[in-house]
């Protein structure tokens, strides 16, 4: 049944030219974090669209300064905000505002003493200080946010303030869980999966009922990629027979450890894809294979998402050729330590992050630089600040 | 009303004295994905509890594998799953699958050919290879979960398994946000800092309405921390002058660029920051003060949460001493390029992250190292995979 296993680069293309392009939708602002910004985004008209402060401080003139310093300050009448800025005035103006009329440079608060109405004027501006020009920013038609990004809250917010209320974003492809079989994986259907989903773009249905007939789950309309989770066992392969079943199956096994007995076909024209029902094979499979094709789908860069590390090896790593490997590691003070084989999650949990090995290497000597995917974000933060 | 400014270590202090310790809460397992654990989560038992297939493959004897190759492979009958394995026997079984009465070893599915109930080993095993031994994994009482952990789902399935329905993590502090003044950055309030409140472990409020006198909002029992956003301008400096109605100013005016104009009190006893109404000022603020109080009252690590890539600088960095700065800058294949000074968001929304320069620093030459701090988890992706 499980002939030569496919190698993971092998398996990887087949399912890349399973993927659909992409489509472009509407969403909300409020709705728009974290969601990929399907083309680049444009500034409509110059950025900023007038003069405006820098910093925080006093619209004045220039000229009004020159000599001045803390230990022999000048002096100035205060305005009221937005006041037509006069020889011997300053308007009090927060980063952002547009410049009065009459000013030409913007003093910063800690140039500025006042006392009642009247300001002491501690040190000298330029004409043209701390003002940023209009246009400066950005010229009209530049582009703003580039397509592809998944969007902050912070390009929101500039969308928001440029008058937008929805922005262009891919459509989320959704993903059918479907657990069948036994196997302490099979709980990740509902706990793991939806989660890594989410981080790839993609939108989780509802976890089909693992008591129902599986067959119902698989045909019924709408799902992008279907992931079968369990029924892999070698002896009885439900997720191969279903696939050959209900559509085509059109590999089985994989060079790929944890994760061997991960499998691939179709439903219809849906994309679905073997999850091993082994908690560590399975998210194996699912890093390697189903969150490629997921991130492909959502338009994000389909290479692995987890930010990489270089790290020498604290000891050595060793094991057998032949396979891709998934290695757990932790981070030590002395580089990363591999963690030993574990088919359920204990170690995944320990581990910092994982080190791919490729086929061809059998292990490296201790001291070796090896790129590791953390699984925190903020694995990487420092504690100076 | 503002002489020195405080130093940015200054303030930080006096906010971390504010910081009261987290409180910890029982959290059902479908919800404590992202927060955090409060104590270490030892193994109840040892783990794995039984000993267990390491790999996919067939459980059997390693005597019966003994000269097998691809050239000349030995044969086994097939059984069932879970059958007792005698000489001449193998049961199919999944990583994790307890080893049937028995066996000592597995046979990894590539070393073997089904062909009707016939199999083909294609190479031998060891007697326990494959196998994990009982409590190989780890001993009853280790610990399994470090305390002050960002639960990860990986975490909440791994309690699942161990048959937990909650965890105890840490009560999230409520961030009351409350909008005042004028100013593009007020708009903020409700886009940019609940998402960052989020990031750093806390719960936003729903936004106090803008129209509404403040008073109340500020009064309303059940923060934990209040940020007060815009009206900070000079000459109307509404924050500061609720602060000294309501409760204390504690600061106002900071060596921060951009961010000069913050500060910070108490309502009651609780703390309140005022953030700039500038975008990027009030951006600012919020990572070097708000974000790292509410991280402590979270019982996260309070340092700046965002991964740290050490990149040399494309062009010079200058600027003046005497503020810690916040630059953002790009990331270019000749390194790092600082943008220029910006009061809106166009700059930041254009960065991949920022550089902190110390106040004491005037800038930096072109190719010396920088701590960049990310933007974007995934911002430190390779293509390779």
């Amino acid at each position: 049944m499980m002939h030569r296993p496919l190698t993971l680069a092998e398996a990887q293309a087949r399912l890349d030219s399973l993927a659909r392009p992409p489509v472009a939708e509407a969403v909300p602002l409020a709705a728009a974090v974290g969601r990929v910004l399907a083309a680049n985004l444009h500034a409509p008209g110059p950025l900023p669209p007038a003069d405006r402060a820098l910093v925080d401080g006093w619209a004045l003139r220039a000229d009004d300064t020159v000599g001045a310093s803390a230990y022999s300050p000048l002096f100035a009448q205060a305005l009221a905000v937005g006041a037509a800025v006069l020889p011997g005035t300053a308007a009090p103006l927060s980063a952002g505002d547009p410049l009065p009329p009459g000013a030409d440079a913007v003093l910063p608060l800690h140039l500025v003493q006042e006392a009642g109405g009247m300001l002491e004027l501690l040190g000298p501006v330029a004409p043209g200080q701390h003002v940023e020009r209009a246009g400066q920013d950005c010229a009209a038609g530049s582009v703003l946010i580039p397509g592809g990004r998944r969007l902050r809250s912070m390009d929101t917010a500039l969308a928001a303030a440029m008058g937008l209320d929805r922005l262009q974003a891919t459509r989320q492809p959704r993903i059918r869980l479907v657990p069948i079989g036994r196997g302490g994986g099979v709980d990740l259907a509902g706990r793991l999966y939806p989660d890594l989903i989410t981080r790839d773009g993609g939108v989780a249905d509802p976890v089909a009922d693992r008591a129902a007939d599986p067959r119902q789950a698989l045909t019924a309309p709408g799902a992008d990629l279907i992931l079968l989770v369990g029924g892999t066992s070698p002896g009885a392969p439900r997720g191969a027979v279903l696939l050959r079943e209900l559509g085509r199956l059109d590999w089985h096994g994989l060079a790929l450890d944890p994760g061997e007995a991960a499998g691939a076909g179709l439903v219809g024209d849906t994309p679905a894809i073997l999850l091993p029902g082994g908690p560590a094979a399975g998210w194996s499979a699912y890093e390697m294979l189903a969150g490629r094709l997921i991130r492909r789908l959502a338009g994000l860069p389909p290479g692995l998402p987890h930010p990489v590390m270089p790290v020498p090896l604290a000891v050595k790593l060793v094991g057998e050729v032949g396979a891709t490997r998934l290695v757990p590691v932790r981070l030590s003070p002395q580089g990363a330590v591999p963690l030993p084989p574990c088919p359920g999650l204990a170690q995944l949990v320990r581990a910092d992050g994982f080190v791919l090995v490729p086929p061809h290497v059998e292990g490296w000597p201790a001291g070796t630089e090896v790129a590791v995917r953390l699984f925190d974000c903020f694995g990487t933060r420092d504690a100076d600040h």
